[in-house]
C-alpha cells in the first residue's frame, strides 16, 4: 500500500528488476478513479468510460431503482450514449497531485497545549489549506493524516458529478455464490459494472486511462495494484489492537448481526421489500464475513504474540539508543488514551457515529441542523465535514433525489432506537427524551411518518435558510436530531481530543522508526490512492493446492454442483448462450497483492501498465489484513481481462462497447 | 394458565355457563402429554396415537434423518404399526395426580438461615419427597414451585419412552410462509405430527383420549386449552421485569441474532449444512421473533406504566393494614437481589447455561463430568439434574444415539468461544485457558476431533466408572468442562441463593395477596399442565378487521401472491391434489385462550371435550403474553380438526390414519 509520491523503487527492482518509472506511475494514477461513495475504478477508454466493481456500482445502481425497474437484479445496458443514466449522486475524484504539508500543520499547532487546543488548531490549519488550495487550482484539497499523525499530506483531485451507467450484469453473475462463496476462492464471478464521466455534458476527455489486455495475465506475472484502501490498522499499538479485540469488533459485529437478521427477515416477507433492503443487507454481510474474518484474525494468539514481541523489540531499541524518550512515553499515553476512549466507546458509536438512529431521514435531519450551527462559524472551527472545501461534496449527498422508503426507514429506525434502549439502558435520561412516552417502533413510526426532510425542496430551502429556517419550520426528526447533539457533539469532542493525543503519540513512534529504520515503509490505509505489487499464484490450504484461475466452465460446474439453486443459480442469458462460450476462458483469478475494503474495483496492471483484471474481493485468508499482511495463504481475488471481454461480446453482445475497450476487437 | 386442581369454576359458570366437571376435567388430563423436549401434545385414539406441532415433533424427526432421509423436509407416514418408527430419546409425560407439599417444604427450612443453607435445606427435602414418591408410585416425580415461591405442588406423571412416529407432512406445509408468516395470522400451516405411544412393546392402551371432531368450532365458541405453557413472568415485580428489558432478553436476543447469522450462512453453502442446521435455525427463528416482539412489549412504556401502577397500588394496600412488613420488605429484598444478579449475569449464562460452549458434545462431556461428582454425594444434595427422580430421564438423553455432525459442533462451538472471548475479554485468565494459546476456531476443531463423547458406549462406560473412569480415560472435553466447572458452579451456588432469597420474597407477597384478594388467581407458568379457555374470535388491527378462520383455498392463494417462492412454496402434493380438496375447509383459526411457548401442540376441545384443533402458535400481539396478558388483538392460533382430517384423507390418502381419529369415516 505503497504512497504514489514514495513508491518502493527500489524493492520492485531487487525483486522483480522492475524499473517503475514516472510515465507508467503518472499515467496510473490518473487513470485511478476513487468512487466517494466508497470504492475504486479506473478509466479504460480516451471518452471516459470507467470500469469498477458491480458491488461498489451497486449503490448508483440502487438509487436509480424503483418497483418496477430493478438495476441492481437485472443489469443494464446503454446501447447508445442516449441511453446511458445519469447516476443520482455519485462524485468521482481523480488524483491530480501530492504534496507534503506536515511541516506546516506541525508549526501551526502550539507546543505543550491541551489535547483540545492542540486538536482546534490543527483542524484550523488543515481547514486553511484545503480552503486555499481549492481557492487557487479549483480541486478537491483534503489533507490527509497518514502513519497516523506522521506526517500531512495535501491530496488534489478533480471531481467528476455528472457519471452515467453504461452497462451492469445481472446481480446474479456479478455476485454469483453470493453470501457463502463471499471471500472464498475458488470464485466464479463477472463482478463489473461499467460508467461513463461526463462533463460540460459530454463524454469526458480522458487522455490518461488503461488499454484492456484481451490477453489477460500469466501464473507467476509480476502485476500491480492502484486503487483507495480504505482503512488499515497495521501501525497499531498492541493497547490499540487491543482494544479493536476486545471491544471495537464485537460490538460491531454484533450490531450488524442484528441488522442482518433485521433485514434479511424484512426481505423474506416480500419481493418488493427485497429489492428495497437488497444494497443495504448485502453491503451488510459483506461487512460481517469481513469483520468475522478480522475477529479470528485477532484472536489468533500468535498473531498478537508476534505484533508484541516486535512492539517490545522496537521499544528496547529505542531504549539503547537513549534518544527518543517521547516515543518510548508514546506507548503510555496511547495505552492510557485508549482506556478514556473505551468507555464512552458504545455511547459515542450510538449517539455520534449513529447506530442507534439507522435511517436515511435522521441523518439528512442531523447534517440539516448541524450546516445551520456549524456554517455560522469561521471554517477553520466548524466540525471538518462542514469546511468550505467539503462543502461541493456535502451539498451533491445533501440533495440527492435518491428513493428513501419510509416502510424500511420505519424498521431501521425502531430496530436501532431498541438497540439504544437496550445498550443505554431504557431508564437513561436521554432514552426517554428520544422514546418520549412510546414504543421505539411507534416512536419511529411517528418522526418517520411526520418528518417532510425526504423532500429535497424542504432540504434546500432549510439548508439555506439556516438556523432561523429551522426554527420556522419545526421539524420532528430535526428535532431529535437536536435532542441528541448536546451528547453527541460532546462525546465527539472528547473522542477528537483522545485521537489527538494518539495522533501526538504515533507522531513521536514514527519519527522514531524513521530515524532508526528509514522511511522506505508506508503508512496505514487512508481511502487514499495507493500502489501495490505482487505476482498471480495459487497457495496451499490445509495441503491442497489450490491453483491461480477460475474459468467459465468451473462456473458452469459449480452451479450444477449445487443443484443450480439460489444464490448458485445462473442468469438466463447465460443458461442460454454457454454454447457461444470458450469455456476454458479465465474467468477468476488470485495474486499477492496487497489489498483491503476499499480496493474494491482497483484495476490490476501488468509491467506494461494494461489493464489485466479488476480486484474484486480477497480470500478468507486475508481477512486479517486490516492489521496485519501475510502472503501464505491470503490471496486478492481479481476477475480477468479475458473473461470479461469474452462475456461482454458473447453473453450481452455489447459490440461497441467491447470496442471501446479492445480497439479492432474481432 | 389455571391450575387443574385448581380450575376457575366460578368464572366459567358466571361468564359462559358452563359446569365444569371432574369427568370432563379428568379425561382432558389424561389425554394430555408432555413432550419432555418441549411441548405439548394429546391422545387421540384408545391405542395410544397422539398428536402435536410438526414443530414440537421436529426434535424427533431430526435425530430420525441422516445424510439420505429427510423426514424433516419431507414428512413420513407409516401405512402399517410395522413401519411405525421409534423415535430415538423421547419422552411423553401424562400428569397423573397433583398434590400439595408446600407445607412440609417450608417446615424443612430453617427460619433466618442464610439463603445459601435455606436452598441446601430445600432441595434436599424437595429431593426426598420426590424419591419417597418415586419409590411408592413407579410414576416420574417432580415438585413445582408455584408462586414464583407461595406453593409446592407434587406432580406424578406417567412416562412414555417407547414412542414411535407415524405421520409427519412435509415441513413446507407443516410451517408454510417460513419465518416471514411465524407469529403472524392470518395464517395456512399444517403444522401437526402424529405419534404413537407404546408399552412392552405394543401400542399403550389409552382409555383416556380427546375424540377428534370432524366439524371443528364456529365463530363464538367457548373452547378450552390444555397443555404445557413453560415460563411466564406475569408475577414478577417492576424491579424483576426491568432487569429482563434492559439485561436478560437483549443480551439473549444479541446472542441468538449472532447464531442465527452463523447458521444461517452456513446452511446456504450446501443442502446437507442446511439438514443438519434446520432444526437448530427453526428454533432459533422462532426464539427470536418471539423475543423482538416480548422486548417491544416490555419497551412499550404503557405497560410498564400499568405494571408500576399496579404494583405501588397493591404496596399502598399492604400499607394501609399494616399487617404485612414482610411482603412490603420482600419487593426491596427482590430488587437487590436483581442488582446482586445481574453484574454476574452474562458470566453465569456464558459458564454455567453454556452460551459460551455451544455444542451437543460440551453438554455431554459436562453432564459425564458432573455426574461422576454428584452421583458419589447424597440425594438431597446433588444438583437436581442429578437427583434419583430425574435419573431415568437424565439417562434416556444422555445415552441417546442421535446424529452428532463434528462439522457443525466445531462451527458452534468456534463461534461461541468467539463469544466467550469478546464478553468476558481475551485477557480473562479462564478464557485464556479454555482457549490454551489457540484461536476460538482452532482450538474448537481440536476438542471437537479429539473427543470420544460421541461414541455413547463411551459414555456409558464413563457414567458406568464415574470419577476413576473419568481419571483413567482422559478426553479433552471434558477435560474442558472440568476446567470451567469450578466458576460455573460458583456462579450457579450464587445464583441459586439470589433464586432462594425471590423465592422466599415471592412467597411472602403470595401469602399477602391470598389474604387481600383470595386464591382466585393462578401461577406463572411452570412447564406443568395448566387449563385456559377463551372464545374463536378475530380482532381488529389497524383499523382492519380480521376473521377467525382461514381456509385451504386461503392457502393457494397466498402461495400463489408470493409467487410460489420459499418459503411460500408448496409441496407437491399439494399441488398436484388441489382438485380434490373442497377449499372452503376452514385451515387455521384463533381464539383469545391464554398461551405461551410450550402450549405448542396443546388440544384445542370444546363444551363436550371434544378435540377441535390444535395450538401451534400466537400471532405478533400475543407475544407480550409472556409478562402481561391481552385480550385485545393478542390471539392463539390453532389448526382447525376439519383440515387435519381433510388433508390427511385427501392429500396423504392415510384412510387408517383417519378412521382412527374419526371411526365410521367415509
Amino acid at each position: 500500500m505503497w504512497l504514489f509520491n514514495q513508491p518502493p523503487r527500489a524493492l520492485l527492482r531487487e525483486r522483480y528488476n522492475f524499473e517503475i518509472t514516472e510515465g507508467f506511475l503518472q499515467n496510473l494514477q490518473r487513470s485511478c478513479v476513487r468512487f466517494n461513495s466508497g470504492g475504486s475504478g479506473s478509466f479504460v477508454s480516451k471518452d471516459g468510460l470507467l470500469i469498477s466493481n458491480h458491488h461498489v456500482g451497486a449503490d448508483a445502481l440502487h438509487k436509480l431503482s424503483s418497483t418496477g425497474t430493478n438495476y441492481l437484479r437485472d443489469g443494464f445496458y446503454a446501447r447508445s450514449r442516449q441511453e446511458e443514466v445519469p447516476c443520482l449522486d455519485l462524485e468521482l475524484n481523480v488524483l491530480q497531485s501530492i504534496e507534503d504539508v506536515t511541516e506546516r500543520v506541525n508549526a501551526a499547532v502550539p507546543k505543550e497545549a491541551s489535547a483540545e487546543t492542540a486538536h482546534e488548531a490543527r483542524r484550523k490549519v488543515i481547514a486553511a489549506i484545503e480552503k486555499e488550495s481549492l481557492d487557487s487550482t479549483g480541486l478537491r484539497s483534503d489533507v490527509v493524516t497518514l502513519w497516523k499523525g506522521g506526517a500531512y499530506h495535501l491530496y488534489r483531485y478533480k471531481r467528476y458529478t455528472d457519471v452515467r451507467l453504461v452497462f451492469a450484469p445481472e446481480q446474479q453473475i456479478a455476485f454469483f455464490g453470493g453470501d457463502p462463496d463471499n471471500f472464498e476462492f475458488p470464485r466464479f464471478d463477472l463482478d463489473i459494472c461499467l460508467f461513463r464521466a461526463y462533463e460540460n455534458g459530454r463524454p469526458a476527455s480522458t487522455p490518461h486511462f488503461l488499454p484492456v489486455s484481451p490477453s489477460g495475465p500469466r501464473e507467476g506475472d509480476l502485476v500491480f495494484v492502484a486503487g483507495h484502501p480504505a482503512r488499515t490498522g497495521r501501525l497499531l499499538t498492541v493497547a490499540e489492537l487491543a482494544a479493536v479485540r476486545d471491544l471495537t469488533l464485537p460490538t460491531r459485529l454484533s450490531w450488524a448481526k442484528q441488522r442482518e437478521v433485521l433485514l434479511a427477515s424484512w426481505s423474506a416477507r416480500s419481493a418488493e421489500n427485497a429489492r428495497r433492503a437488497a444494497d443495504s443487507l448485502d453491503g451488510i454481510r459483506n461487512g460481517r464475513k469481513a469483520r468475522d474474518g478480522q475477529l479470528a484474525g485477532l484472536l489468533d494468539p500468535r498473531l498478537f504474540a508476534e505484533k508484541t514481541a516486535a512492539e517490545r523489540a522496537f521499544q528496547a531499541r529505542l531504549q539503547g539508543t537513549g534518544q527518543f524518550p517521547d516515543a518510548l512515553r508514546a506507548y503510555e499515553q496511547i495505552a492510557d488514551s485508549v482506556r478514556a476512549a473505551s468507555g464512552q466507546a458504545r455511547r459515542h458509536l450510538l449517539l455520534e457515529t449513529g447506530f442507534g438512529f439507522v435511517s436515511e431521514s435522521f441523518g439528512i435531519a442531523r447534517t440539516l441542523l448541524r450546516a445551520a450551527e456549524e456554517r455560522a462559524k469561521p471554517d477553520g472551527e466548524r466540525l471538518e465535514e462542514f469546511s468550505e472545501s467539503s462543502k461541493a461534496s456535502l451539498e451533491l449527498e445533501l440533495f440527492s433525489t435518491k428513493p428513501i422508503y419510509p416502510d424500511l426507514e420505519i424498521l431501521t429506525l425502531g430496530d436501532s432506537l431498541t438497540l439504544l434502549a437496550s445498550e443505554l439502558g431504557s431508564g437513561d435520561p436521554l432514552v426517554m427524551k428520544v422514546l418520549n412516552g412510546k414504543s421505539p417502533e411507534e416512536r419511529a413510526a411517528e418522526l418517520v411518518n411526520r418528518t417532510r426532510v425526504r423532500e429535497v425542496v424542504f432540504r434546500k430551502q432549510l439548508y439555506a435558510g439556516g438556523s432561523r429556517a429551522l426554527a420556522q419550520n419545526p421539524d420532528p426528526m430535526i428535532e431529535l436530531a437536536r435532542l441528541v447533539d448536546a451528547q453527541a457533539r460532546s462525546l465527539r469532542k472528547n473522542s477528537e481530543a483522545q485521537d489527538e493525543v494518539r495522533q501526538q503519540a504515533h507522531a513521536a513512534i514514527s519519527r522514531a522508526r524513521n530515524a532508526l529504520a528509514g522511511t522506505n515503509s508506508y503508512p496505514d490505509a487512508t481511502f487514499t490512492l495507493r500502489l501495490s505489487f505482487g505476482t498471480v499464484a495459487g497457495y496451499d490450504e490445509n495441503g491442497r493446492s489450490v491453483p491461480p484461475f477460475t474459468t467459465l466452465g468451473g462456473l458452469y460446474e459449480r452451479s450444477r454442483s449445487m443443484g443450480n439453486r439460489p444464490p448458485f443459480d445462473l442468469p438466463e442469458r447465460w443458461v442460454k448462450r454457454k454454447s457461444r462460450l470458450n469455456l476454458d476462458t479465465p474467468l477468476n483469478f488470485v495474486s499477492t497483492c496487497d489489498i483491503i475494503g476499499g480496493n474494491s474495483g482497483s484495476p490490476v496492471v501488468d509491467r506494461s501498465g494494461r489493464f489485466v483484471g479488476i480486484i474484486f474481493d480477497g480470500n478468507l485468508a486475508s481477512l486479517p489484513w486490516d492489521y496485519h499482511f501475510s502472503q501464505e495463504q491470503g490471496r486478492a481475488l481479481s476477475v480477468d481481462s479475458r473473461a470479461i471481454v469474452h462475456a461482454l461480446a458473447k453473453v450481452y453482445n455489447t459490440k461497441d462497447l467491447v470496442r471501446e475497450l479492445v480497439p479492432g476487437y474481432r
